[in-house]
């Protein structure tokens, strides 16, 4: 397996003619804000001062977690295939905002505890019924955790999108992304904990006991080893997402980055391969606990605040329309020049 | 002239039977966050338990300041009506949002300091050309301003939809929502000062200055009076605004409320009928300094944060995507019982 080497998007000449394109539109100097720096950035990924946004993807990618032995979900395990199925039957929340925004949708399974069989619209990439639990045993081999980068990178090359999201659906790996989380940035494992799909208070506390524990146990896997970290905490979801983002910035897709598990993952691709920031836009900051913190230490600007905590993808599902809208105001809006307005007098 | 008189959408039977709606679909209570709150009140406003959005607009209304006199802007008087005519090319963000987002635009001369003659797409409003400079005189007649309020409901009257946004344009206005929103608020003058297109911080002093020495002079305009208020500072297009929003207001629209200069016009509107605020939904927090401070006045709570400050209405056409995503979330999403999900656990 060869992890994608990534460059840095930065080119002078081409942030400058795209500042000035942007800075000449019939408004004022930065009054479109946010959505200036995002056609920016999209600019700049596409190495075009005509960035375009004609194909958008969501895929979601499904696995189970053996911590869940520890009882550190709200929701029973068989959420997990049972969310898959709503998936597959147009049902849940993901469905309604990719169709809404005109945005493809691929479901993976990636690992999750139940047969599904030969089902249409499944993508088919299981490495096991579930990992293993972290508290006792690293939750996946070596050998799995390869293979799970492999087809995240294989599913994203046979993809031919401008702007992909990830999303993620397993019971369990909120826990999982809090330890990844706190091993490579370091921070108290009690602010990377949260509530999840609707822990209470005394719940909160068993996760965060169930992760501190864990992360003493495997004290082999640190900042500096981050497929370590991937492999010991990582759901298979997670692991395949990881390698699905470090081909997408090879291809120089648009990466969306949805709440707090697929931005676990970005922490352990940005570990290996800094320069996929370059390619990140973040669509929203989630009401997970941590989130926050995470996006702080990514230095990230969220697009969104609506306390959404969801996951599945829905944030980059519903973050898109505000893309389209900065490489339309960048593509369509007149000039100070062309509409012959005034230009600032004081 | 007869304002509308508003009721609350207040109805506990439909407000629990859309929250159970909202609880029963496949997703964690509460996780899609703001999206929830959206759909509840889209719900309370139609009086549905499903709620639609088919027909969404947005009414630029156009209208220049005689306080323009007093160097209280970054840009000459003459950008007014050379939006106006970049709106009618189809050249302005504002167009660009609205095709985006199937959003109907209707451009309104409330009162221009040009004369634009008869031109397909425009709607002549026009008042005056321009307000009078409200340092010296009232910036209208008390005729004048009933005469706007009177051409803001009936031009909505006249327009099906269920969403309307407010869009505005007009060198010099954030001075005179400045003024309003210290008049009606109470909130100290330098706080309710900002930038506006673009002034620097000598700019924003003189600014000051001039509105400290008009709202001194006007002490009859108080909160007590706010039809006072609006026709001693108010623009053509402010009043309009009010009219427009009162009479969306009685027939049960939405109103997507967007940056300083219309939250300015919701303070006047929510003085004369305080039950408006149920039929609210705010679609951003502006950059203007100021606009904070106005939305934590009407414990509004914006559905984006994206640092704009153009106005035209571009937050609201912007923010389209998420009243679409909360309605269609309710019709669309899965029951857990429909779907066969378990439900909570722990």
């Amino acid at each position: 397996m060869r992890i994608p080497h990534l460059a840095s998007t930065h080119d002078a000449a081409l942030a400058s003619a795209l500042q000035a394109a942007i800075d000449n539109k019939t408004k004022p100097q930065g009054s479109l804000g946010v959505l200036e720096f995002v056609a920016h950035r999209i600019g700049l990924i596409q190495q075009s001062h005509t960035p375009r946004i004609d194909r958008a993807a969501v895929v979601v990618f499904a696995g189970d977690h053996g911590v869940v032995a520890e009882n550190i979900s709200a929701y029973p395990q068989s959420v997990t295939w049972q969310m898959v199925e709503n998936f597959l039957q147009q049902g849940a929340a993901i469905n309604v905002f990719a169709r809404q925004n005109d945005c493809a949708l691929h479901i993976v399974d990636a690992g999750v505890n139940h047969e599904f069989g030969e089902r249409e619209g499944l993508v088919a990439r299981k490495l096991g019924p579930g990992t293993r639990n972290f508290a006792q045993e690293p939750a996946m081999s070596a050998a799995q955790c390869e293979q799970a980068l492999q087809y995240g990178m294989d599913l994203v090359e046979a993809m031919p999108v401008d702007v992909i999201g990830f999303g993620e659906m397993g019971i369990g790996n909120t826990t999982a992304a809090a330890a990844i989380m706190h091993k490579i940035t370091g921070i108290a494992v009690a602010e990377c904990v949260g509530a999840g799909t609707g822990l209470a208070a005394d719940g909160i506390l068993r996760k965060q006991q169930v992760i501190e524990r864990a992360v003493a146990l495997h004290a082999h896997a640190h900042a500096d080893t981050p497929l370590e970290i991937l492999r010991t905490f990582g759901g298979f979801e997670i692991a395949m997402i990881v390698g699905a983002m470090l081909k997408a910035g090879e291809r120089r897709m648009v990466l969306l980055i949805d709440g707090f598990i697929v931005t676990s993952a970005l922490l352990v691709a940005a570990k290996l391969q800094p320069a996929i920031l370059d390619y990140c836009l973040f669509s929203h900051c989630s009401d997970e606990h941590g989130h926050r913190r995470m996006l702080q230490h990514l230095d990230a600007r969220p697009l969104m605040q609506l306390d959404l905590r969801l996951g599945e993808g829905t944030g980059s599902a519903l973050a898109l329309p505000l893309l389209h809208a900065a490489v339309n105001f960048l593509a369509q809006m007149a000039t100070f020049s062309s509409a012959q307005v005034s230009e600032k007098s004081a």
